[in-house]
């Protein structure tokens, strides 16, 4: 079974939006499962504490090696072989590819930073890898673990209707998505493309391919280049 | 007031944790507000359908645009000026600016897709914009609206207990952010680096760039070459 471990200061935010829908059926299932560990528990003294303030001054606070790394040595196992991702803006991004990787292992371990972050010790100490989910700033890393667990976990064997379903999207082949249409046939005076309605399905085929190259050379010829739309 | 407006099939994943830690602090005290919307309210027949079969075949199901317009006619005044993103993979990809401009305005509409996605038309005929959040896929937008909260949410004023908290953060300047350290000052036989605990201001914050810098340079080179780091 996939297995997310997740270490946090807000443990009460997961499940959360994880727990309904796709990714929530599949946790009910047991496709996936989902342990929290609130990193508090492991603070100092009689306040919990689990932050100080950064050496070298500056404002914020920096979550303490000793504190983060005692929550992670009494929740792991010592022969845990998972890949552990720090959520942080300075890691490499996640990509469609990434979470391929992460759903095709055993599972993953996500420490959710908070603050300024964690101290820069207990990253190589306990060989975390900073991963971003995108150049923008967050509260903390836990909204971000949640984006990496559903983008993982609809991934899994069996918690997608139907598998295909995952195929055609985007970044899937290097390029954005086509555009859909649904019923009804004409809405507010504009009608769905002709050739969707002709059953020719060669001719939706090279339209839908046609459209998707369209928009990701409108919108992000940095895949064209980088990816292989050729596939 | 700033104020975020979600149209969802699931309204219940909402304000969930950006109803807690600071963005829920700020939604507690009035700094910002938010409505929720269930689009399955606007639903068709005995069943409430939202969605139907794509044009022109394919596996998943399409949010119609009837369906999803009606929500939004009935949830938003006519002369609402907000941003009215639509989460996508095939949007434009979000960026600290583009939160710091959505912070600056009167607040955003965030329309969640699910499945296949939304029917074209509606995205014309209602002036939505796709913005993503990140290169993979998710279940839902609705993790990607609440990402786009939280990273809005941090930004207005009042919400970060010191503004200036904000400021060395990654991408604020180009760069990701220098490496942070805080008590003990050795742990497990790894030191503080000496210049942090000297006292030299100018010598720590010329650390603290190179070391921005270096990192940068390592993981992230693209925001060296698009970025403005001479700021």
């Amino acid at each position: 079974m996939w297995r997310a471990s997740v270490f946090t200061l807000y443990p009460d935010m997961f499940p959360g939006p994880v727990g309904r829908s796709l990714a929530g059926d599949a946790l009910a299932r047991g496709v996936w499962a989902l342990d929290v560990h609130d990193i508090r528990a492991h603070g100092l003294g009689r306040h919990r504490a689990v932050d100080d303030t950064p050496a070298g001054g500056g404002p914020g606070m920096v979550i303490r090696a000793d504190v983060l790394c005692a929550s992670l040595d009494a929740g792991l196992d010592a022969n845990d072989s998972r890949p552990r991702l720090l959520l942080s803006p300075r890691g490499a991004r996640l990509t469609q590819a990434r979470a391929r990787d992460f759903a095709a292992t055993g599972g993953i371990v996500l420490v959710c930073g908070r603050f300024e972050g964690v101290d820069e010790r207990s990253i190589a100490a306990r060989g975390l890898e900073e991963i971003s989910i995108g150049d923008y700033v967050l509260s903390g890393g836990e909204i971000a673990a949640l984006v990496v667990l559903d983008a993982c976990v609809r991934l899994l064997p069996g918690v997608m209707g139907k598998q295909a379903s995952g195929e055609d999207e985007s970044f899937e082949a290097g390029l954005l998505e086509y555009p859909h249409y649904t019923r009804p046939r004409e809405w507010e005076g504009r009608p769905i493309p002709d050739i969707l309605l002709s059953g020719d399905h060669a001719k939706i085929a090279a339209w839908r391919r046609a459209e998707a190259l369209r928009i990701t050379q409108e919108r992000r010829p940095d895949l064209l280049e980088t990816g292989k739309p050729g596939k």
